[in-house]
């Protein structure tokens, strides 16, 4: 064994004394978390003092990376943001794509963890070791592409940045963290849901700048390179990659559309009529370069250009601020993703709110709101938004706040779960989501466990209860350590392949039990996080009652209408419970945590 | 007016003479039946000697240019060969894309007639007026690519060639005629249905190759210019054409798919299990380049590379020769596709044959045939089809004579109608393009009326009867004069856009209803030629058994499962005939052939 860990070691900033720390992290953490996610969920849990306010100071805002991010593993370019969550009051990860992560590996860094609160603006630099607090006054306003050409400016052109744009500062709810920005030649990424930019914004910090110059350590070079060259071909040769190569993940708004599981007009129906000017084909058709985060061989990203600049879109922009809003030109869904990108706001958070307000429009309640299909409206009431002018101020806050301030039964259709809104995949059509929904760690998230593919390939039986909770929640565990390496969701790969990765890269050996064990662990420290934080239990593992309560019109004339009863979920929803170890209130058994080594936390 | 008419001039050809002479029609005809189609069903009811043998020298066989053929209007490449099929011994009509008719236009004609046989193999070579009848012992037996680059030695290289290949020689009674070549710079066309290439075999013609230097004089070249530009703008801004212009007829493999329509297993199910690999998406992976017909703006057709070779794919080929035969590899189904194209064979009716053979060896009737799946076994029989060894011998006769030689009950799923191989949509799954298939002039042909797209997009209700019978007679007639004019099937024109085209093309006017009404006379005589010719009536006008007595297994999974009721048909069928002017027997009227002023004929 080498002296020096292969990782483990994370920067500490106290924004508020403009202070750093190193801090390393021993192996015996890293074994039972990893790093990402898992070791973000740790730090969350162990540092973190309860019930913390998470716009206050006292918030912390990590960027983690994993023992993968980096090296040669193919979609080694992500990188982990955690936090707690403004929108939910809950715990918070997300995984943002880009050259953010390997970039501050290559500066020396596993992670950084931000506490405190500036009292100006101020953007950090970070060049490996060294760490500059560098004023932002002059670029706090700016948009995303702004803020990164200048910074770019005063410090590195090929510096790679994760700022906030003004929905961030804006204190927005669902504020975003963007990694680097549209117009780059390779892929921007986004650190949206759950609102981090709103945490980033709160701590006075526009921007982190990073640039790094140190070769990544790993433990086997060699061994780490053979099996990346066998992983990019068994990636290349497989034939949804082919999809993702051409089309990107757009190619899912045909599927879904005829399957009836995408989200039309606030989630009144299944699917939008007339729906080719929103299918990946179209948006291939307008799209202006292909971009690729690091190392990645896939290159899913789909460029764009509308009014002049460049946008990337995806599959959950244009179910959210396309069908959802009744807007079914790919060139409407660019121009609202294009706010979106350069305020640093949650496109499917922001698409979903707006069509909550457009169906008020629609129901007399919010009259001046635009209506469904007003896609310049919408570019509008996004800026509202931004800027909190008038109704904006108000749906700045997330849907279900805004519900819970209107009232007039609108809470019926605030399309979320436990505060964060409901993604691109309708619940009622697709049971697997909405088990994945009821009980993700973050909220409503198309991420933790992604059934629609299995559902609409026969693999999961649709409309049926079965099998349904085990594949949710052995999908959730082996997300949440796939997410701890860091590495992408749309890779084709086994867990034999990432532990190998493991191994190669740090020269840490799991089998496959322990592995798993490791996602098990991470996803109930989540869960007790959860509920110390906000007593979450079963009562919020729901779904909004427009999915229990109103029939779902389906493709492709909207006269078949489908239901997801009650009883049926409750069902999945117990058998979950049962198949996690925890008791029937969603609550994880004392013998769960202890089997698991969480006991003692 | 001028004096020479802007269309109307003909080629004679007597092979068996081996003297041409020059034919002009009549203007009166000419607004009666325009050209292609319509002049094409005219020649044949009039010149062709009742109850003739389709491989008699007796028999003709046309290539048929339109008013808009090579002129600037969008669209304007393709060319109609019209004969009595070998395959059927009905009436036949073929339209294939490519250059030849342009070309064949330039060089002064608006179609080509051929009658005789030539005593040895020869090919035609037309240069403007001049036509030669030049030696083919050489050729004869050389396959499509061969043929095209020796005859353009010996003649000229830009030359546009329509040929046969060794299945057309061999009188297999599916073969094709093939319009120039899969690796020339530009699309290359087919001719297949109803086995053309048999008769040209018949004849000892191997080719037609032709080089026109001539300009296509038209009505008003500034106005028609103008509306090409106009409808040109119109065609790119249209959605349905950007998939096109990105994925190509294969886009609809998904869809159709997923709505239990693409045929599987020879018909005994409506999706194939993992069907990620022949989907659009993954054939533009595999595609090498994009090529056009002749003044197209779509450019829909996708070249891919095998074996060292270049080959086109469209969705019938991929239904036909991959799902149909169990092929779930695209990269199987362009082999397969690059045999039929060089062989020159019918891929539609080549893989529907395939299919059947692959469920007789599955059933154990044919034990020695390869089964559903096995990519290398169907090229082997597709060979053994060309050169008729073997079961290939009997194959080669089109898959209702096959099953009346085998018998053992194979008749119920030899999926035919009149002796043409049903395409790529199921019936049961489309009862569309059940009635469609059912009252196709030429058997089950899905390009006369197009219902599967309605079906998917809810125009047109699944599973139900209503508004089937109208939808189908209109666009049947309305497609006959659009194949009358000559262009392609997929443009988003109207037909007002198509009467503009006319009138400046040729000086001819038409009302909308005078214009539909020359397909309705169109639709009419076919139907009269195919009673004159094998007593075609209602006991015709049906589908095979399998299609009423079987339930189709749906996606995703096969589970559920669904029926079109003998009934439901019929009541379709019945109105359909009311709607026609056809007595209940599906005989047109008295009445109604005097209307379309028919009665004479």
């Amino acid at each position: 064994m080498r002296k020096k860990p292969l990782f483990g070691r994370f920067l500490e900033i106290d924004l508020s004394k403009e202070k750093t720390s190193e801090m390393e992290v021993e192996p015996e953490i890293i074994r039972k978390f990893i790093g990402g996610k898992g070791i973000g969920a740790y730090f969350l849990y162990t540092f973190l003092k309860p019930k913390t306010n998470p716009l206050s100071p006292d918030n912390l805002l990590m960027f983690l990376n994993g023992p993968l991010t980096g090296t040669p593993f193919p979609s080694s370019g992500r990188t982990t943001v955690v936090t707690k969550s403004p929108l939910t009051g809950l715990y918070l990860d997300c995984h943002a794509g880009g050259y953010f992560g390997p970039e501050l590996r290559k500066a020396g860094w596993d992670g950084i963890i931000v506490k405190g609160k500036s009292k100006d603006p101020i953007y950090l630099w970070i060049i490996d070791d060294e760490v500059e607090f560098r004023d932002a006054s002059k670029i706090w306003g700016s948009s995303i592409s702004e803020t990164v050409e200048k910074i770019r400016a005063e410090t590195d052109k090929k510096a790679h940045i994760a700022s906030i744009g003004p929905a961030g500062e804006n204190l927005v709810k669902f504020a975003a963290i963007m990694i680097d920005k549209d117009d780059d030649p390779w892929r921007a990424g986004v650190a949206a849901r759950g609102g981090p930019g709103a945490v980033m914004g709160s701590k006075n910090l526009k921007a982190i700048a990073v640039k790094g110059s140190k070769e990544i350590s790993t433990f086997d070079k060699g061994k780490l390179r053979e099996l990346a060259v066998r992983l990019n071909k068994k990636i290349m040769e497989h034939n949804y990659i082919h999809i993702r190569r051409v089309i990107g993940t757009a190619y899912l708004v045909d599927p879904m559309n005829r399957l009836g599981i995408l989200p039309t007009r606030n989630f009144q129906q299944g699917f939008i009529e007339d729906h080719y000017g929103i299918i990946g084909p179209n948006l291939r058709y307008y799209t202006k370069r292909d971009v690729s985060c690091y190392n990645c061989p896939v290159v899913c990203g789909r460029v764009v250009e509308v009014n002049g600049k460049e946008v990337k879109i995806e599959y959950e922009c244009i179910a959210l601020l396309g069908s959802n809003n009744g807007i079914k030109d790919i060139r409407d869904v660019a121009k609202a993703v294009l706010l979106c990108n350069e305020f640093g706001l949650d496109a499917i958070s922001t698409g979903n709110i707006v069509g909550f307000a457009m169906e008020c429009a629609e129901k007399g309640i919010l009259p001046d709101v635009p209506k469904f299909g007003d896609a310049e409206g919408q570019r509008r009431l996004i800026e509202d938004i931004v800027y909190r002018r008038g109704i904006g101020d108000v749906l700045a806050e997330g849907v279900k706040k805004v519900a819970e301030k209107i009232g007039q039964g609108t809470e019926k259709f605030a399309m979320h779960v436990k505060g964060l809104e409901i993604p691109g995949y309708e619940p009622r059509s697709s049971w697997g989501m909405a088990l994945a929904y009821a009980t993700s760690d973050r909220g409503a998230c198309h991420q933790r466990a992604f059934t629609a593919r299995a559902e609409a390939d026969g693999i999961l039986k649709r409309f049926s209860t079965k099998g349904v909770a085990r594949f949710v929640k052995e999908v959730q565990d082996e997300r949440a350590a796939a997410f701890s390496l860091v590495v992408c969701d749309f890779m084709p790969l086994s867990i034999e392949d990432f532990i190998s990765g493991l191994k190669y890269a740090i020269g840490v050996e799991f089998s496959l039990v322990e592995y798993l064990k490791v996602g098990e662990r991470i996803w109930n420290l989540t869960r007790v996080f959860n509920i110390r934080e906000a007593g979450i239990s079963r009562k919020d593992d729901t779904l909004p009652p427009r999915v229990f309560e109103e029939p779902l019109p389906m493709p492709p004339d909207g006269e078949e209408k489908i239901r997801l009863p009650k009883e049926e979920f409750e069902k999945m929803l117990e058998e979950y419970y049962t198949l996690r170890g925890w008791d029937e209130n969603g609550i994880p058994t004392k013998e769960k945590l202890e089997e698991l080594g969480l006991d003692k936390i």
